[in-house]
């Protein structure tokens, strides 16, 4: 950890560092699972735990193209308009409750020239634009018009396990003089080892310095690492962490903010709230989504392949042939 | 890892150690769940995948007290009497099969002097003593009964995280000179993190250093880090693993085997016989018995507390009422 007093070192576990700042992506990463069709309760109910749990920032959803995806198909937090963010959220002040809202726009999938307009007229405090490594060019433009527009942005490199370090370097050295608060480490497929993790928290860190950028992680859980690798960062230096209400999320889901809320020692943080909601919310989005660290998962994060594949097998009716889906990708790898 | 070539230095998730062992311990540690009654068919399903899979050691059960365990209500899994193994694997041979078979016996629960006799007339070839700090005279007693029949022998000091430094000094410090092959970090209550599992098992090592003798990992699910944990002490050089088919264990279970071998690295692993398992014996067992990383076991494992009084609130009608249980448990605390 950064705070290096003598105290902090021989127990690290039991200190914490102000600066470290909590993200609730449940309704943005969930809604991937259902096309974004939550109730405005739920949606409201998570806003009320981020709030009542000293939550930093919730990302409400996706900042995403009608062209691409239709308002018939997709619910409202695939496009977040103001007035839907407003239904829910009334006329948030991010001052005045500790809590920034943001929204993740995607290269290529967002019409964020017209889509993304001031932050002054907006609920919104935050853009993260997420990205694939061919992708960055655009991802700079976005996040410069976003930061134009009054937003704080981060940088989310996606599916960094599955490229070289070549192309990390090259993303690492374009995004670094952008106004990008904050570099995110995303292990979309679930595959990275703490090892990997390290390697790469020295390797963003070292790029970043003297910008004054902080690191971010963003973890999925295939292999039921998210959480480790959720805390490793953060012990490493990490002052971003992402995390979602019971782990909702595609596939093998996120990290828990209830395990993260738990182990991060800043008495701002409530775990009660946390609770409450995944006793009273989720058993009702259980029975229409399902998301975890099932078996398909588990083998697609080993072999470091997307999870669609899984996610493909679990809505068949060979669900539960886990030789059958081992043999496939295997074969196919 | 101790394999210090530059390759495994600069990618020691790639590589392995030929000397890393792994063992099953499902019907043991789930045993505990349903007091050991599974039917026979079940744990040679075990057995045989344990073969298939290349798996080194199986622990087939307890050797407990048949008076403080009376066979009116535990399975056969609880006592692991000779005639109720055979008819299970038969003449077990370790040297042609590659797999020894374990039976655990706890101190001051098992009437060790009787129940545990020549290794040459038994199935077993080894023995491992689980016992709390305060037990382990009579633990070295065990381990030297156990060794003089010809077992190899385990030394299991359980619930790490609830004794003192000096605690563990002592045991350690009386573990040391005796036959036992292995010296077992046991984390009973899932409660370690990663930067404790390290310190651990440093102690560990320190205090074993001389005597040959190897460290093991034996982790809990509460947080969603038995699997982290069981691999961050191998990499540190535990060469001793123990793992459960789906993780079934008592209350959040242990580190999944599918897990496990899916990062080990060594061929003589196969993977495919544990899918196999999962998905042939599991949904049946599941219909029986509950384990995992729930909410409950959550708040437990954080609070640093057996997880007693978790499986009791799951036993109830207020099972999902996470929020009356976390306040009784941090009020008890």
């Amino acid at each position: 950890m950064s705070n290096t007093d003598s105290s902090s070192e021989k127990a690290p576990w039991i200190t914490y560092r102000p600066e470290l700042k909590v993200l609730d992506c449940t309704v943005r990463d969930g809604g991937l699972i259902n096309d974004h069709q939550f109730t405005d309760s739920f949606v409201r109910a998570v806003y009320d735990t981020c709030l009542a749990a000293g939550i930093d920032t919730m990302e409400i959803g996706y900042k995403n193209s009608t062209r691409l995806f239709p308002v018939e198909k997709f619910g409202a937090w695939r496009h977040c308009n103001e007035d839907d963010m407003r239904r829910v959220v009334g006329d948030h002040d991010a001052e005045k409750t500790g809590l920034t809202l943001a929204a993740m726009a995607d290269a290529s999938k967002s019409d964020w020239q017209t889509a993304i307009g001031p932050a002054s007229e907006s609920v919104l405090g935050m853009i993260r634009v997420a990205f694939y490594a061919h992708q960055v060019s655009e991802a700079v433009d976005m996040i410069t018009h976003a930061s134009e527009q009054g937003y704080e942005t981060m940088a989310n490199l996606m599916a960094v396990s599955n490229i070289t370090d070549e192309e990390i370097d090259l993303v690492l050295e374009a995004i670094a003089p952008t106004p990008a608060s904050t570099m995110v480490i995303v292990d979309s497929f679930g595959h990275l080892y703490r090892e990997q993790v390290d390697r790469l928290y020295k390797k963003y860190a070292g790029a970043m310095e003297g910008t004054g950028k902080e690191i971010g992680i963003h973890a999925h859980n295939n292999m039921q690492l998210a959480f480790a690798n959720t805390i490793e960062a953060i012990v490493l230096g990490s002052n971003r962490a992402d995390a979602t209400m019971a782990g909702l999320g595609r596939g093998a889901g996120n990290c828990p903010m209830e395990l993260l809320l738990g182990f991060l020692r800043n008495p701002k943080f409530e775990l009660r709230p946390v609770l409450q909601l995944l006793q009273e919310q989720m058993p009702e989005i259980r029975k229409t989504v399902e998301w975890g660290p099932l078996v398909p998962y588990n083998i697609t994060g080993q072999l470091n392949i997307h999870p669609r594949a899984a996610m493909e097998v679990r809505a068949s009716d060979k669900r539960d042939d886990y030789v059958a889906f081992y043999d496939a990708v295997v074969d196919d790898g």
